[in-house]
């Protein structure tokens, strides 16, 4: 199997690598960066480099976009007017509804978004085990040809991932809830608690994990999550909206006093969290 | 000097324990179940029991009020009834509006809540060194006669506390900011993840640490948070209320789409998260 990757970063030069080892595919790389294409070349992420997006795609059956996030769009563009009718493009970016809203009537194109190597970047750091394990989310539309489909989810596979298909919007939901939220009321939590403290000048008191817990993300790596809060705003802004109308219904309850009914909201939460745990144990066999 | 103990659980017994082993005090106790005020004699928590608040109250010097927080503010009323003109009667209940509220206008009165002993219960589990180091809040109001405030702090340094006097509204609300804060909003997160999986039968996706941190206390010990949020009601709705503000504020922040502003706001939460954790580091020393 031929497999051209578009930009040789941590991703892509993991998907390389991979390919190369596991699926015993030719692999050509196109990066913008002449240095970097050199250095995934020495690493054995690919066969050998294109100089150019065509000339990568030339022959290719599964085509990786792994640019960051804001690039992506113009790049798998790029590589579905470079590729042939048989080929399948796919994206290694962390928000999807974007890049399906712009390029997913075309059938060869199949969104995709691994959950791996968030902690670190560069080619440098890539391994033909990033993969083994990881949840990889496929974003698939109506248009999507079941081949294309298909064909990505077995390379996917063989890579180590575990597909799953899943709407686009769904998704980018899905990530702003589990993920995205978090971050922001990590953000909101400190804030509140600065203001507060420095009302009485008084310091933050040893009151037990729960706020240290909360917050332990709180203004992590700015300039990457500033992209990724403006990529994904949309579901973002509906998860924070989703968020406060909880806030608003468990406030009223709060409000009313009644420590019963409190307690039995706050013991569904425990039912809740062990059943999220469950579940997750139960995924990482899937 | 004799010190009282109403209430001879974790925190009384371990107020016991400390004030007859490093104030060389006489202390009695009173307490509404038999065995365990028996127990507490046997180990040494309490010099003898009385049989009746006003008993123990006789004498007394100061007066420690440790019971469950929905029958403070009678047990509290019942000891400055008992008390003499010199006595000074404080608590240790975990919110300080409602009693500060009802009994604020006696000047023997000083509201108090250590923050130690959050994990267990009973007096098995009574320790004379479970103050150490810990910050244990004081709510003098201004009807609060100075020399009962002095005896109060004065007993608590040889305790082991930290005091620190600070506003009964105030001490609710940074309670509510810092703590009980996070917990609800862990239990929002997690009926919200819960929600948003179940639409699309997807597991909980392994996407770092962000979603577990903040969650890890949802649900917990649900009769003891009911009791919290009741007695808390009015600051944790004030808590809530300054969050869903700012989550109003960062939501418009993050629709606007501008990664740079976004990212400055997200940097500016790291600088507040180092600031709080500067703080705390200091005031363990204090």
């Amino acid at each position: 199997m031929k497999i051209a990757v578009l930009g040789v970063g941590l991703i892509g030069g993991s998907i390389g690598l991979a390919a190369r080892q596991r699926l015993g595919s030719e692999v050509i790389g196109w990066g913008p960066n002449r240095p970097t294409l050199e250095r995934a070349e020495e690493l054995g992420a690919i066969d050998r480099s294109a100089a150019s997006v065509a000339e990568a795609c030339e022959g290719a059956e599964v085509v990786f976009c792994a640019c960051p996030v804001s690039a992506l769009t113009e790049l798998a563009r790029a590589a579905l007017a470079a590729s042939g009718p048989e080929a399948a493009v796919t994206d290694a970016g962390s928000t999807k509804r974007e890049i399906v809203a712009e390029l997913g009537e075309d059938a060869r194109f199949v969104g995709g978004h691994p959950l791996a190597g968030a902690e670190t970047a560069g080619v440098g750091n890539a391994r033909p085990d990033l993969f083994d394990g990881a949840r990889w989310y496929l974003t698939p539309t109506e248009h999507t040809a079941p081949g294309a489909y298909e064909r990505v989810e077995a390379a996917i596979r063989e890579l180590g991932g575990r597909p799953r298909a899943l709407d686009a919007l769904a998704h980018d939901r899905l990530m702003a809830t589990v993920s995205h939220l978090p971050h922001v009321i990590a953000d909101v939590l400190v804030g509140q608690a600065a203001s507060e403290l420095a009302r009485d000048s008084e310091q933050l008191p040893d009151v037990g994990p729960s706020f240290r817990d909360a917050t332990r993300v709180a203004g992590s790596n700015p300039a990457i999550w500033g992209d990724i809060f403006a990529a994904n705003r949309e579901a973002v802004v509906v998860a924070i909206d989703d968020a406060t109308a909880r806030l608003r219904e468990v406030r009223e309850l709060i409000a009313s006093g009644d420590a019963t009914e409190i307690a039995a909201w706050h013991a569904q939460a425990a039912e809740l969290a062990r059943r999220l745990e469950e579940d997750a144990g139960a995924g990482s066999e899937g």
